[in-house]
């Protein structure tokens, strides 16, 4: 059958990135406590094309995500681009995985165990055989407004708030590192599981911590400024805020280097 | 040109609804203070088809908004369901507009003029003639726990909570008086634009009345239960909880007539 | 300290149902090839509320889902819904779990394998001891449009549909019996991996069955209909028209009982 | 009342980027038909925050936009950005407007008249005083694949896709130039209302034109290289398979000057 893909280009103009996004695929990724865990990610991977070519072959990289493991860590994924680079035979690949992220934590002051879910991500950028290799989590945490809280006669208002984490970095990194740099940035972290006297010291230890959006980009990107493996940050703090119907949000991106 | 869609259906059963939807319109809508604002309704129009025939004609629906003035009120709304039902030879129609709509709002000390948006909508459902009309908006409020504030020394968290109003009645309503309702139920209403004394006042005023989702949906459904046009009405109240990373809810539906 | 959710309500209202929506969880669920996958829910759980108390208590649905083995089946289903009128000392109760579904489908020429996503959802509404439970699957197909085909000198338009079916049934029914059902109501169904004599297979395959939503909604509540265990479905059709940007779409529910 | 904002950071760190977003806004917009025309905006706000101070002061934003004309054209952007500098003493600021674009067209063959949507943008980025400005329109388009087309006895898959475009460039510039290009670069335009006779011109257009995304986005691509006063652009192509439940994509972006 003919091989439309490979004649040549009407116009010919290499092409950045070509590929397949909105899949979605069962994964297994590493966790600090339990080893492993299932999860779902959607996927997208795509590759440059040179200007003569009229087209890829799309279902190559259904077919290297079929041979794939499944198994979600840094070699496994180098793996998978390196597949990618040779089925496609491209110069350049991107794969990304956008997937919830489960950690089980107690709940501050009974002790009660509850799940907790972080939309993470990992992108890696192939190119001349070079991996770019980004780590992101998306954590949620409360914020208590600091002017609110010190012109009022009573209370401050308060509302969730995600801090959205990506990084570079040097060796192996858990992404419980970035969640913990996230969850410390804000008032007081979240939980799924409070009972009373948990509500209790979530409420009183984020009233004692009022954080403006500013000031938890600045705490989060400190905290990764500070983290000796990461090399490159950007870190945007949106906060939901509960007076109005739009959001406050802050943005710090480290420059590249 | 051959006619496919009045050929016989292969299966022999009616269709409830058939139509289009995620169609985009430019609208004009009534308001009480400056009389008319333009907005952006997204629309779905539908009507029954009888077991024979195998299809019904799409292009009339976007006929009859093309024919329509687009200038929504519950006159010109009749008009509408009436033309559908006239084009397509239906027996029964469904018109929904989903729009956003904007009210000019002074903050409660400064007196700051700020334009607040809230989502609405019109649902007609023409059966035999008959006429049914909803009229529905999503009302944006903010709660203060009062859990988290009888038990805590200091503060008590608060979020942001969307306070989903549906309601059939007799003879005219504004929409205004469902997001008077809908602003009445939480602990304060929200805005747009708030200086630092306005901050103060939300903030206080909020925490002189803490609700529960279980609270705010009683006021809500009382305040429509008490209007002496509302015969329908469903509640839904949903509280974007600072203290987890999911939502509290509460539902109320007056039984139908 | 203080129970303030077992005060008396400030307005006695009964409330319909209460609860938290918005989780996510990991859990395992039954397929007919594999025994078990593993997914990850979106998961709301709610309960009545009697007129004289002013609130539930929320962290006691997120207890039962802690303490539920997350291994989701129609008697560990019942088991958590059981368990939630229990610990909320409900009379009725609801809990709906939306995930992604997956299948190893073999190309239609070639054999490769591919993994194809459907998101499903089970519900449960739980009123005096009796359980009435829902099954569902939103299904992609591909449609060509009979009209398109019968006036062109050459061609159809054809687009991805959503055949989204829900149903109530005897005995126990696998998801892969309702996403055949679907499947097998569009003009062809769709698959994530097509070699090139696979995509031949496909485009002549639906070619030579064009059909409107009206015929793919049709085609799927008669599948239903003609199902020993169904007693009772709602199908909706959505095709995202490649000759428009807006959608059509057709909706059966067979009456209740 | 206490000026928390004005207090000193506790980290002292530059933030890139501090404001609003989330707002939906009534404004007009020009069109080259009709002059103007009515729409909603969703906007976002923001500047950069130097080092040394706490907080930015975000009912700025919203008093910047309420003293704003709400008439976007190229001048009046720029007066809201100097505004927004002004107000909040910054050295950079970005202002974005996403909104639905309307344009009457008429059908090819039977001349109906229809308004068609298009989703656009307009972006501001000032930084010391000198204005980067970028407008986008996302554009529907229909393609019918052309390895289907050339393999297969029959037929040929064909799908709705979205042409992205993102430019820069001199002087002024119509939406509707962009919309023309990327709407040129599909197997066909789409439309929202279509007879009988349309339908078969849509059809056998498109299926005499078969591309790729490859072949979209570069065709956009080279539509926007031979405009003369665009000096900057970035196009992605999304194609919604038919065949698939998961998209194609290609995006080429041209080189920063």
């Amino acid at each position: 059958m003919e091989d439309v893909q490979k004649q040549q280009a009407a116009i010919a103009m290499p092409i950045d990135r070509v590929g397949v996004k909105g899949m979605r695929l069962p994964i297994i990724v590493r966790d600090r406590e339990s080893g492993i865990q299932h999860t779902i990610a959607e996927v997208s991977l795509s590759v440059d094309l040179p200007a003569e070519f009229k087209g890829t072959h799309m279902s190559r990289f259904v077919e290297a995500l079929e041979h794939w493991s499944g198994d979600l860590d840094y070699t496994s994924f180098r793996t998978l681009l390196d597949d990618v680079v040779v089925r496609l035979q491209a110069k350049s690949a991107h794969v990304r995985f956008v997937f919830p992220f489960f950690l089980r934590k107690l709940s501050p002051e009974s002790g009660h165990s509850g799940l907790m879910d972080y939309t993470c991500r990992v992108d890696g950028w192939m190119k001349d055989g070079k991996l770019t290799f980004t780590l992101g989590a998306d954590v949620p945490v409360m914020t208590v407004c600091p002017c609110s809280k010190a012109i009022s006669e009573e209370g401050a208002h308060s509302q969730r708030a995600k801090v959205r984490i990506r990084t570079q970095f040097d060796g192996f990194l858990w992404l419980e590192d970035l969640i913990e740099i996230g969850e410390k940035a804000g008032s007081c972290q979240v939980y799924s599981l409070l009972k009373r006297e948990d509500e209790k010291h979530v409420t009183e230890a984020s009233f004692a911590n009022p954080m403006f959006v500013e000031d938890v980009v600045r705490e989060a990107a400190n905290g990764l400024a500070e983290h000796p493996q990461v090399h490159w940050y950007r870190v945007e703090v949106e906060s939901f805020e509960s007076i109005h119907n739009h959001s406050a949000f802050a943005v710090i991106e480290c420059p590249e280097e």
